[in-house]
């Protein structure tokens, strides 16, 4: 199933072109927490589905193309993130780099990023105002987390995926001497991780770590690698994460940037095509208002 | 009003040593997604705070001693963290430091810590079962957003200020050469973000940039300082994190930690008081369970 988030935080089943607004199958307690659909429904999936599938049968169909969607879980509770997670990755940056050369996301663990960072794939990247700094993109496999878990091992990790979904890790690069603020700031700009366009459950996905991904700007291919060439896999991944703290349905795993990372401005068009997950085109402008501090 | 959150996610009301639980004043929706409860009513504090004190009027009283404290805000959106923001602390920690001289929170911004680290007065710091590293307490003020907002100039930002609480940052230092892990990963362990005991109105904080900070292990006295010497103020952090993204109700700010840090270990009791927010003593524990995974 391909589960959109759309205008004011409704739900929708995607069928080709078109959605089904499957809010109604909701309780109306979620009415006044709109963010908090897409958590709740993945935590009461099994109940859920059904009404789902069911809503969708009496549901009028939308173009897609006439919705502004949103990232497919705004109530996210935590986006974890995998540092250097790609060998051709690791280096290329030279001293735009934080990640000493050898240091994997074995290594160094995960970072966080903001969930109020999302944005979905009617949105835009938008870049602060008057900036002289680079920025980034990165292509990256989100993974959604399906179950709650603490030290989950990897044998059974996969069963705590829910679904999948495009994500881009638009990142501030650091300057030497100039402005080397925190990793986890530098990629939480407001709409700095685009994700989307839909999440698609993990049934429609049968080989995750085996999905061509791919990643232009201006129609120039950037990125272009296989999550096969993951240093440490989605069940690692997990094990890793859940190692130190519980994981909770909603919850976003990105999985880390190959190769190909390099800068984008405003005017520019960025596009993120992952294999049965599906692609997202994002416009990059700067933002309307300056903000009270410079970067 | 000093707010408290205890047993299953109910609210209630501090007086004294006594708690009312007012857990009946929330909507019925809410029911359902408990850890939403303070997101909600920080959001929706012009209604809410009526609806409490007349809640107080017919609720029982209750020990404070026989409830289990939870985090004031368990389901805050974002746990946002200063680095280095006391210049006596920068320094300190030697090679185990990852900030260079010189870079205090005005340069290197913010960092992440995970929601779902947070634990309660009533909980323990759990330290990683069989763990060989060392793990410091951190002492913080933690600012809790009451309005949602972007690009805050500093001299409105004590405007979005809800309240306030004490915070604990337990963190997991780097060891050069063996680990040297995310700083938002090392500070993310479950329990790993005491806050508490309650959540304290700003009204009852007359003067919160000059409080005592103090915080002793085993009973004796290891940090103690003023917020007055915070290098980057509340005010400022506010419009730091609000040029990056939007903050919004029911985010946690931990505005840095004085000198002082130090170590503690399994049967360790730590105790952290600020003036005017109050105080809380957890003990440390070794996890019960060895992760899959070993620090």
């Amino acid at each position: 199933m391909k589960i959109a988030v759309f205008n004011d935080y409704r739900v929708g089943i995607v069928d080709g072109e078109q959605l089904f607004d499957v809010t109604s199958a909701f309780p109306a307690l979620l009415q006044d927490l709109p963010k908090q659909r897409i958590n709740w429904m993945i935590a009461h999936w099994d109940e859920m589905k059904g009404k789902l599938e069911q809503a969708k049968k009496s549901a009028a169909a939308v173009a897609i193309a006439g919705v502004t969607l949103l990232p497919p879980n705004p109530g996210a509770g935590h986006v974890f993130a995998a540092p250097a997670n790609y060998q051709k990755h690791i280096g290329e940056l030279g001293d735009r780099a934080v990640t000493k050369a050898g240091r994997t996301a074995r290594e160094q663990g995960f970072f966080l990023m903001a969930p109020g960072s999302m944005v979905g794939a009617g949105g835009a990247i938008l870049i602060p105002k008057g900036s002289s700094r680079r920025f980034d993109h990165e292509s990256e496999l989100a993974v959604i987390v399906g179950r709650a878990g603490r030290n989950i091992p990897r044998s059974q990790a996969m069963d705590y995926v829910f679904g999948y979904a495009c994500l881009i890790d638009a990142t501030m690069r650091i300057e030497p001497g100039v402005g080397e603020e925190e990793r986890s700031m530098r990629k939480s700009f407001e709409s700095f991780t685009p994700v989307g366009p839909y999440l698609v459950t993990a049934d429609e996905v049968p080989h995750p770590g085996a999905l061509q991904n791919r990643l232009w700007v201006n129609g120039e291919l950037k990125q272009q690698a296989n999550t096969k060439d993951m240093i440490v896999g989605i069940a690692e991944l997990i094990e890793l994460i859940s190692s130190v703290l519980p994981i909770s349905p909603g919850d976003v795993i990105a999985s880390g940037t190959p190769e190909g990372v390099g800068p984008f401005k405003p005017g520019d068009v960025v596009k993120i095509e992952i294999e049965s997950v599906g692609s997202m085109t994002l416009p990059v402008r700067e933002c309307e208002e300056r903000a009270p501090r410079a970067y």
